[in-house]
């Protein structure tokens, strides 16, 4: 078993996630592009990179952890990138959010230095980044992600093998398919429900264990009601899956009609600036076109 | 309590319901239109009535039990219907799903009559009718509710008293808004991921665990898969509790967008000829659009 793995983007989910490596034993060496949060973690017992390229050349396994596909791209294939450190044989674990196309290029490039990489995007947000409960789905050779699974095990709970590179990131696209419908689908129930004069928290209880129950509604209807509209999952972070998701849909010719209708809806949201707050957020728009608010009833 | 009930309606729902009351200790009282079905339960043990207007006469509680509004307005409100029989005091308990606006115009007619109504409508479908399992919203006199519980508690196990009448209806088409876009969104993920050649079985043991869960994912999912359309819950009845929905939409103007889409969207399934089918049908109108079509892979 490799105990030294290399880290790369130290944000929301990767200081979590690099900790929880930390805490399981590993050797982590970590490169964030604000250097301040590498220091922080250097405290913790981290080894410090000077750039991708050279966690790459310390280190059997490196994970990235960054935003999009652009972020990706840069550190694994731009200047001072991994792949300018990498040795054969070693695998890199992209366990960001990005596109699934970009995702098989990459690996292809990566092959032609004889390493491997694995897709392994999460799903469970901060809060499984903190307690090591992430969800990941993995796209890439199976005997590879055996290799890695102990340093996946660190960080989450459910391990799944999908299949090759590239159905990590489609399987997580379809995660944020359901989540963004689903939720949508808790918007318009509760303003439709309240606009008639119902007891919402009645109304959930009476609903939630049946064929209308859903993670959504049990967890974002009581804070939409609660008018708590903090960050679980961010607006802008869900909005930047859905344009992959959209991406991902016009390429392959997969016309998704109300995924992309609450695409725009989450851009009205945005445009309202409210692409900080949680995704329960979304209520407001749907509030506003019913000329209602969501609240307990007294 | 009150050991005798009438019951109007031995359709697929109203059948196993009557059943329950009968297993229970109930003397129950049957109307159905088509007579061979009151035939039926008399073998089982029932009384038969010849109206509903008789029904009401010799029991303080009857249920109704039948398709849409004009149907409820019908057994209640027409010749020999309920209220030409009803005593005072006595309950009619709707358990259909029909319009709230329609419920309380029928509960003040009833009320003229000095005897009351509570509107009941039922999740859980057949299986949950047969099992005496269903999800049970109460609108009306909370006081009403309580004399009624023994009858409710014979056929359903979580019964949930929201409001005035009126409340149970609204929030039986709250739940069906849900339903609708959890399973809409199921369909969308899944054609998403299938076309790009994820395994589906694995994609949904994934996710379902997590903020994408739901049970229309858990239940329908892998229904689909199996190509197997046979109904839990019937397209066309969907249907018509959509159409509840958008008329109380329309009538308290609150914009729904994504369910009036994917109420559009059953209107091409029922196009097509499969009006009969399981909700899980819709799939194949999603399927059509990317020209894919969801299964198991080899």
């Amino acid at each position: 078993m490799d105990k030294k793995v290399g880290i790369i983007g130290l944000g929301i989910m990767g200081m979590p996630m690099a900790r929880n490596l930390i805490k399981a034993g590993f050797e982590v060496t970590a490169y964030n592009r604000t250097p301040s949060k590498i220091e922080q973690l250097v405290t913790e017992g981290a080894v410090k990179a000077a750039s991708p390229k050279e966690a790459a050349q310390k280190n059997p396994i490196i994970i990235t952890m960054v935003s999009d596909t652009p972020d990706v791209e840069s550190v694994i294939l731009g200047e001072n990138g991994i792949i300018e450190g990498i040795k054969p044989d070693s695998v890199v674990i992209d366990m960001s959010t990005i596109s699934p196309q970009a995702t098989r290029k990459i690996a292809e490039r990566l092959k032609e230095k004889q390493a491997h990489m694995l897709d392994a995007p999460v799903s469970g947000g901060e809060g499984g980044a903190i307690a090591g409960t992430l969800s990941i789905m993995v796209g890439g050779d199976a005997a590879i992600l055996e290799r890695c699974r102990p340093v996946l095990a660190a960080m989450g709970k459910t391990i799944t093998h999908i299949g090759a590179n590239g159905m990590g990131q489609t399987t997580k696209l379809m995660n944020q398919i359901l989540v963004a419908g689903n939720l949508n689908a808790v918007c318009e129930a509760l303003v439709f429900a309240q606009k008639q004069g119902v007891d919402l928290n009645k109304a959930i209880e009476a609903v939630k264990g049946g064929a209308a129950g859903s993670w959504q509604l049990a967890n974002l209807g009581p804070r939409m009601i609660k008018r708590d509209f903090q960050p679980g999952f961010m607006v802008d972070l869900l909005q930047k899956d859905l344009r992959l998701v959209m991406e991902g849909s016009d390429l392959n010719k997969i016309p998704l009609p109300a995924t992309a209708l609450i695409h725009q809806l989450f851009d009205s949201l945005e445009a309202a600036g409210d692409g900080k707050c949680g995704t329960q957020a979304l209520v407001k728009v749907v509030e506003r076109l019913a000329a209602v608010e969501v609240k307990q009833r007294d």
